[in-house]
C-alpha cells in the first residue's frame, strides 16, 4: 500500500429484519419537515411505503411527497426536487428506494441552495458544495450502487446528452441507512441480477488497477468470493434470506470508499455502461455486464499480474504448469460462466445497442486516463461492437 | 449473515508518510487545553514527540504533559490522569503511542467526570458513560490493538487482581487518528512481532465463532492472507514500507467492529492471555501466541467446518482426498509454522509462567460462555500447562 489518504465514513447503518425499528429514533434527530423521495410507486404495493409513513407519523413529521424518481434520474427531476426543498423548507430528505433514488436525493441536497449552475459546478467541474446542504437518510430497497454509504450521485442530463457521476464528500454521505434484506426481495429477478453484477463491477473496477501489494485488494477478493457464493444461491432462490443479507452487506462495502484506499481505480466499464444507459435507458447493471468481458479481455495483458491473482484467489484456478496468460484467461472464463449462471444480459443488442446508434453511444463514453490502459476512441467502438 | 446490528464508525483516519500534516488542522477543532499522553519516553528519542509538540504549538494549544503510561496501563494511572484532566480543564486527550496509551486515554476520558466508581461501572458492570467525556485523538506508533478506531479499553487493576476489557460506544472512539507506517518502524523487533500476532489473534477470535455463511468472514480471510504475506516480509526486513503499511491498515480493520457484524466472537484466547499478562507483565501479543495453538487444537472438533475453511481459504491447504480433521489439522500446522517463521514466543514458560504460578494465572482467567465451546476450569489449567 502506497501513498497518503484520509478515510472517514460516518454513515450509521441499521442492518437486519428489524432495522426499520430504528427509523423513528433516527428521524427524531432532524427538524419537522421531511421530503419523502421514491420511485414509481412499487413501495406502495409491497408495504414499505406504509411502514415508512407510520414511522414519519410517529416521529411527528410533516411529509413532502416526492415520487417519480426514475431509474436513471434526470437533472430536470433534480431541479424539480430542489424547488420542493426550498418551497417547503425541508429539513431531511428521506430516500426510499435503490441507488437511483439515493443518488437523486444527494443531488437535490447539494443543488437546492446552490448559487451557481449545479450541473456545471458538480457534474462537469467536479467541485464541492459551498452552500447549505440538506441531510439525507435512506431506506434501501434494492442493492447494487452502494449509494447508501457513500457520496456518489450519478445524474443524466438529457439536454446536454450526458450521464455523469459526481462523488461528494462526507457532508453528503447519508446520515443513516436502514438495510433490511427482506425489502430487497420485492425487486424483480431482472433488477436483482442486474444489481448483483453492478456490485461485482464495483469490486472489479477497483481491483483492476495498480501493481502495489495492497491489503485493500485482499479485502476485495473476500467480498468477490462472498458475492459469487451468495449470488449463485439467490439467483436460484431469491427468498434465501442469508444469501440476500450477505449480498446486501457486500454491496455496501463494495463502494463505500474503503476499497479505493491506498490504490487507484479503473472505472472505464462504468463509463461504457453509462453511455449505453444514456442512449438506451437500459438497466445500469446489465449495461456493465455486456461490456465487461470485451473490456477486460482487451486490457488483460496490461495488468496481467492482477488478472492472474484474480483467477487464483477469486475463482480458485490452479496455476500449476500454466502460463500467466492461460491462468488469467481461465479466470475471465470463470467470470463469464458465473455471469451466465446468474443470468445477466450478455449482449448489448438485447439492451437496444444497434449499428445505427453505436457511434452515438461511443460519443457519450468518457475515456478515463486511469486503469491499466487508456482506451482510444477506436477501441471504444470495437469494445461496444464486441459487446453486441 | 443473520441477526440485527448497527454499524457506525466515525473515526477519521489520516494514513501515510505525510499523515502528520493533518494534525494541526485536526487540533484546531478543539478547545485550548490538550493533555499529551504517552509512554516511557521512546517518542522523545525517535523524533515523534518533537513533531507532535510542533503541531501543538502551531495550533496554539496549552499542553498538559502526561507521560509514563505503562504497557499494561493500571487503574491507578487512570485515576492520576483523571485528576490532571479535571485540574486543567482538558479539552482533548492526544494519545501518542500504541494500544496501551490509547486504551488508557479512553479510560481517562470516560472516568474523569464519572460520578460513580469507574472500575465498577465500566470494567466490572460493563455500563456506558453517563457523564461528560473528553474527545480523544491519537498518533499511532505501534500497531496491534486496533484501539485507534474502536472503543476498546483494557485496564489492569492490581488491587483487585484483574486485567479487564471494556468496549465503549462510538462516543469514545478516537475522533481522529494519525497513521504513519514509518512511526511503527521504531518499535523493537520483539514488540513488532508481538503486535503481528495480536492482529492475527483479533482476526482468528472473530473468525472462529458461528456457523452461518457470513460476508464478514470472507473479509476476515482477506485480512488474514494480507497479514500473513506482509508479516513474513516485515519479520525479515522491518524497514519494508509497503509491508509495514499493509500491516498497519490490516490491524485497524481487524478490530474496528466491522468483523463482528452479523456474527459472534470467541475471545477466550484473549482471556487466557490477559491472565498471563496480569501475573507476568509479559507483552500482550506474546501471551496470546503461547495459548493459541493449545486452545484451537482443543476446540477444533467443535467448530470443524470453520477450521476446514480456515485451512483452505487462508492457508491454501488442498482438501482433495483428506478428511475434514486432516484438513483442519493441516491448517493449524500452517499457523504454527508461520508463528515460528515470524518469531513469536511459543512457550509461556519463557514469559514467566511456572508450575508455581499456574493456579494464580488460572484464577485470573475469565471463562466466556461464547465461541464453539465453553471451557471448564480444568481445561483452562490444561491449556495453560500445554502452553508452557
Amino acid at each position: 500500500m502506497k501513498g497518503n489518504f484520509t478515510y472517514c465514513n460516518p454513515t450509521r447503518l441499521h442492518f437486519g429484519e428489524d432495522a426499520m425499528n430504528y427509523l423513528v429514533q433516527e428521524l427524531k434527530a432532524f427538524g419537522p419537515v421531511v421530503m419523502l423521495s421514491y420511485g414509481g410507486g412499487s413501495i406502495k404495493k409491497n408495504g414499505i411505503y406504509d411502514a415508512v409513513a407510520a414511522a414519519l407519523k410517529e416521529a411527528g413529521k410533516t411529509v413532502v411527497e416526492d415520487s417519480g424518481v426514475m431509474p436513471n434520474p434526470t437533472y430536470e427531476k433534480v431541479l424539480e426536487g430542489c424547488r420542493k426543498v426550498r418551497d417547503n423548507k425541508v429539513d431531511l430528505i428521506l430516500a426510499v428506494g435503490g441507488g437511483s433514488t439515493i443518488d437523486y436525493a444527494k443531488a437535490v441536497s447539494a443543488s437546492a441552495y446552490c448559487q451557481e449552475d449545479p450541473w456545471q459546478k458538480y457534474w462537469v467541474n467536479q467541485e464541492s458544495p459551498a452552500c447549505k446542504t440538506i441531510p439525507v437518510g435512506t431506506v434501501l430497497t434494492m442493492v447494487g450502487t452502494g449509494s447508501e454509504m457513500n457520496g456518489g450521485s450519478v445524474i443524466t442530463n438529457r439536454k446536454e446528452g450526458f450521464k455523469r457521476g459526481k462523488v461528494f464528500g462526507t457532508e453528503l454521505f447519508p446520515t443513516f441507512t436502514i438495510l433490511n434484506p427482506r425489502f430487497t426481495m420485492t425487486v424483480p429477478q431482472y433488477q436483482m441480477v442486474a444489481g448483483f453484477f453492478d456490485i461485482m463491477s464495483h469490486l472489479m473496477e477497483q481491483y483492476f488497477a495498480g501493481t502495489a501489494d495492497c491489503t485493500t485488494d485482499y479485502i476485495n477478493e473476500g467480498l468477490m468470493r462472498s458475492l459469487i457464493h451468495s449470488s449463485r444461491i439467490a439467483a436460484k432462490n431469491p427468498q434465501d434470506y442469508e444469501a440476500r443479507a450477505n449480498i446486501m452487506w457486500t454491496a455496501t462495502w463494495a463502494l463505500n470508499t474503503l476499497l479505493k484506499m491506498g490504490k487507484g481505480g479503473d472505472w472505464e466499464v462504468h463509463q461504457l455502461g453509462h453511455a449505453i444507459g444514456l442512449v438506451t435507458d437500459a438497466t445500469h447493471g446489465m449495461t456493465l455486464a455486456c461490456v465487461s468481458l470485451p473490456y477486460y479481455r482487451r486490457v488483460m495483458h496490461d495488468g496481467l499480474h492482477q488478472f492472474v491473482r484474480f483467477a487464483v484467489n477469486v475463482w480458485g484456478v490452479r496455476p500449476d504448469g500454466k502460463s500467466d496468460e492461460q491462468v488469467a484467461t481461465e479466470g475471465l472464463a470463470c467470470l463469464e460462466a458465473w455471469m451466465k449462471e446468474i443470468g445477466v444480459v450478455m449482449h448489448s443488442r438485447e439492451l437496444g445497442v444497434t449499428e445505427e446508434n453505436l457511434q452515438q453511444v461511443a460519443d457519450a463514453v468518457l475515456i478515463l486516463p486511469v486503469g491499466y490502459r487508456t482506451l482510444t476512441r477506436d477501441e471504444v467502438v470495437e469494445i461496444l461492437r464486441e459487446s453486441m
